[in-house]
């Protein structure tokens, strides 16, 4: 929401992607229509069953972890990385992007307040700019893409700050792996910690809707 | 087809991903089936509806050029093109590499006989390889992943030489990009005339089956 409002606020038109990959949190594909619905001038929610190869906590029947953002060691990626996925999820966006005509992607990756998956890192965006230009009719005729992640060196107190500057409701926006039935979040996942964490530091109200205990 | 049985013969296991794009010739996804089954431990075919992006000859409604190879000119990529498809194609192999424990993909690209499309090229399959060291838990914990494209540097003639070597009967196998409803192959697009100047090059027999005119 956050990255898909400083796109506007760039002067961007947004053409906003959802991957319904078969995600344990299948509830932020409504947060994101909502919130494409608010920023977005086109959106296309896309299947794409990614629990065919699972792997992850977030498409397989493994549990997600509950005790603490960096709990299995430094260093450690943890079980909800979903094999390859914001890779795949930029490979989509880059095919929509070249057929639209578009030739800047932004993806709300952070690599500051997050769990250590590779994939969200400086040096990842980096080699996919790289392949953007290498796998594409635009690329090799030398309109090259751009990959924009404005979120990558913040903080989540600072994302959340920049939300209240955006005027965005943080409240129709969804972060949990693991929410309730009624899509209340858990909590105590690494996602739940991390923007409880952030609206705390920022100063902000947390408008999250818990699932009952 | 080829590529399959280079990657047994040289001791793998395979693990064949068709990807159902939406693409006008599906009727390849039958001849894939019908590899696999000779040649895979696994197959998995993954829908993922890349027309509604659109954008090429293959997933929207844009005629299929029949005027001959190359015929728009040199260094031009054809319609046929599809917006960034390899990178989502090998993506999406990575993604099922890393959750399956593999770290060697194949990938049938062929850049000497071929459209010219980027994402056929060598620089491409290096491009890849970078990222999928960055994007991976795998890849950045040391255990990098190879991606062969064993038929890059053949001509057609001498795939279809490989083909009769390994035993295998390219009559299951399918090019043809705008195949007749009962599947024949139209001999006018660049798939079939690349296809057809293999055999023929390589002295081979062709047993392609064509649309009846």
């Amino acid at each position: 929401m956050v990255c898909a409002a400083l796109a506007r606020e760039q002067g961007f038109e947004v053409f906003a992607l959802t991957i319904d990959y078969g995600q344990r949190h299948r509830v932020e594909i409504q947060s994101a229509r909502r919130i494409a619905a608010n920023l977005a001038e086109r959106h296309i929610v896309l299947p794409l069953d990614l629990t065919a190869f699972g792997g992850s906590a977030l498409t397989a029947d493994i549990a997600v972890p509950k005790d603490g953002v960096g709990a299995r060691g430094e260093g450690g990626v943890p079980v909800t990385y979903v094999p390859a996925r914001n890779t795949v999820f930029l490979s989509l966006a880059l095919a929509w992007a070249e057929a639209a005509g578009a030739r800047d992607l932004f993806v709300g990756v952070n690599a500051l307040d997050y769990s250590g998956y590779p994939d969200c890192r400086p040096e990842f965006i980096a080699a996919f700019q790289a392949l953007a230009d290498k796998g594409t009719r635009a690329g090799s005729e030398g309109q090259g893409f751009t990959i924009h992640a404005p979120l990558q060196h913040l903080t989540k107190a600072n994302i959340a700050r920049e939300a209240a500057r955006l005027g965005l409701d943080p409240a129709i926006s969804h972060s949990c792996y693991d929410p309730a039935p009624d899509g209340g979040a858990c909590g105590d996942c690494d996602a739940c910690r991390l923007r409880e964490k952030g609206f705390a530091e920022a100063g902000l109200p947390d408008a999250t809707r818990y699932a009952a205990q």
